[in-house]
């Protein structure tokens, strides 16, 4: 973002010279630039805006804040009291929630909280679980980092083996949840193994919770954890995750104190955002707006012969195209025509998006197909190689689709990163 | 927090039968709890509310950010350029800034990103750096804890000593700067302690920085540091920590991206709030209200012959008292009258605590005060001993303060946290 004076490597959608794009608003499941040009989005801030831009229960909730002079309020309200109702009906077997700014510092805290409470000092990991570098890749594959972590890519073989070789001193397992690469089978094993050798199960649900119905994205009956991360869902946005998990595991969060903890503008976002959710069916309507969006690309892609397809559901959904080239030819096309995706990742509808913003999208995508047949003319009618797809459920969850053999998973991860 | 069915152990205000409060309001210096009570606000959110509750100018900022449809936006915006430029105008000699949620995470990243710069392992703190474990105790005092930090609580001989002792693996030292406790002598030797060693600086300046004028909250003339952390006083209590650097050291932090990044709500309090105090010179007029206060309140206590004393200025000030017993009936009584503290930490006037609230809270003071000398008559034209002061300014920043000798200094903190 060097535009902007700053460092950090955010995505963002870029012009055709480079510069990060400057919104100015956004209605619904539109984006607005500061030179007025409208983007159907489904970027959706990294799939974190449920319900979209300027919605009227978020607007009405903040107006009341205003009117009821709680803005700035840095202290305990109700609201507090409300979100922890609200979350722990959800979650029918936990009585406490922890309260954390982002996804990065909610499931540290909860790794954090389990080395704690079983005095062991290595946890294996799958998924992204954000920036924090207790996350960061060990010198050598499948070996513990510097901090005890160890990533088995979500490769279940390989995470038996790592528990039968340093059995004792595996505290748990941490999984982010993603149904776009992997099914019930694969969390069976998962959870049958650490319920066999007693790992504590922390289920980063930050991307999936509360995605594809109310609650943690695994059934809690089937599937029960120790703890829960969420975030992306809860707050329309707003800057908060939280922690749910019984005493046992949650008292080794208590120290764990910060000055804005109260923070009322992401506290009644997160209450406005749950309370809506459940009122609404808010998942099952973006599920089908989303499913209906997914067909009808899919028959333009059809139409125009390109080597593009597209995995998960409505909720969340990936493209996958044949070459990198057609990748970025893609992307920077959606953008030029106002289509803000996120790139190489999951995009994201929300409960704004409706059947005026389909026929529009529907168009804008048909624009772009058309004019990527003309530029790729030797693609038409190919098939996408299999290792594009690998890739994608790489670049969606930082590991091995479950489809993959074996050797493909421990050769993909090894070309990626130990090359 | 039980009663908010959450672990984390948060200060707040409580009644007297030891539930916490619950407030549904704030304006200006005053807080409104559930009942309807109003409180004249010197807690301040622990700091972070330097304009005050449902100020003009943050109520008009909303409401523009509601009616130019930009409430959950996440994406580039404007207000993260005019950020940028509002932070670097205060830091002549730095080009950039990185944006975290809060004070932990954003002096963690600064920690890395040093220890990454100088591929060192050991880093020397003093103060206190949000809850993250990097900063807990080592099992020894003065000795390494296992993420290779080193406390030397303030103690300028123990810095030297260690330096000496870890020459060639010291990366940084990371200072959180107080202005109660310790004066120009002290950071001069800090800074030239780390300037003959060629160690980094990292000021930590999440309670401090803009607290007493815009910008570092030390002379970036006389005191140079490498990076700065910013937070408290420029967001008006938003979820938001700004680092202030220079691409050397900031390029280690391009990876640490989250999905809340570009937070409107945050950034857009945190353009207003900066905006507000240059304009107003907020800070000043805070310390002159501040130091009203403060006389009001000694000569109440005079009156009243109770050993209580105030150390700090109108800006950030700290009551200490003769005894844990005082120090309990002290805050508890204030809670009681309407008075909202930070127990035995800082106090924090915002810009809104006019004469109208002096009046106020004075007149709650002489309640507070006489009913005090009622019930500690034992107490009554005693001295203060030298040791609350000692302990008064550990509990206000996590060290000892530069006027103890050496070996009392040694002897509070093994007394405290190896004992």
């Amino acid at each position: 973002m060097k535009d902007f004076s700053c460092p950090q490597n955010m995505y963002s959608l870029k012009s055709r010279d480079g510069r990060n794009i400057c919104f100015a608003g956004g209605d619904g499941c539109y984006l607005f630039d500061e030179t007025g040009k409208e983007y159907v989005d489904l970027w959706n801030g990294f799939g974190s805006v449920l319900l979209g831009y300027n919605d009227e229960d978020i607007v009405k909730g903040f107006n009341y804040l205003i009117s009821n002079r709680a803005l700035s309020l840095q202290a305990p309200t109700s609201y507090l009291k409300q979100l922890s109702r609200l979350l722990l009906e959800d979650y029918p077997h936990k009585s406490q929630i922890g309260i954390f700014p982002t996804g990065t510092s909610a499931v540290r805290a909860a790794t954090l909280a389990a080395l704690q409470k079983t005095g062991k000092d290595f946890v294996l990991s799958s998924g992204y679980h954000g920036w924090d570098v207790m996350w960061s890749k060990g010198t050598r594959l499948f070996e513990p980092n510097s901090y005890g972590v160890i990533d088995f890519y979500y490769i279940i073989e390989k995470l038996e083996e790592l528990v039968h070789l340093y059995k004792d001193r595996v505290a748990a397992v941490v999984v982010s949840p993603d149904f776009s690469y992997f099914g019930n089978a694969f969390y069976g094993k998962l959870f049958s193994i650490c319920k066999e050798n007693k790992l504590l199960i922390i289920v980063d649900d930050v991307k999936c919770g509360y995605r594809y119905a109310w609650g943690p994205s695994l059934s809690p009956e089937a599937f029960p954890a120790d703890i829960y991360v969420v975030s992306k869902c809860i707050a329309n946005g707003a800057r908060i995750s939280c922690l749910i998990g019984n005493e046992d595991i949650m008292k080794h969060i208590s120290d764990f104190c910060f000055t804005s903890f109260f923070d009322i503008y992401s506290t009644a976002s997160a209450v406005i955002t749950l309370k809506k959710i459940k009122e609404r069916n808010v998942q099952q309507k973006i599920r089908e707006a989303g499913d209906r969006l997914i067909l009808g690309v899919e028959q333009i892609i059809k139409k125009w012969g390109l080597p593009i397809s597209i995995t998960g559901n409505g909720n969340l959904f990936q493209f996958v195209l044949a070459s990198s080239e057609l990748s970025e030819a893609f992307y920077q096309q959606c953008t030029d025509n106002g289509i803000a995706l996120y790139k190489d990742d999951n995009q994201c509808p929300s409960y704004a998006f409706d059947d005026n913003a389909l026929r529009k999208v529907l168009s804008k995508f048909e624009e772009v197909l058309s004019s990527m047949a003309l530029m790729f003319p030797g693609l038409l009618g190919k098939d996408i190689p299999i290792k594009r797809f690998h890739l994608a459920a790489y670049y969606q969850t930082d590991g091995c689709a479950e489809a993959m053999d074996y050797d493909e998973k421990v050769s993909l991860i090894t070309e990626l990163l130990y090359r």
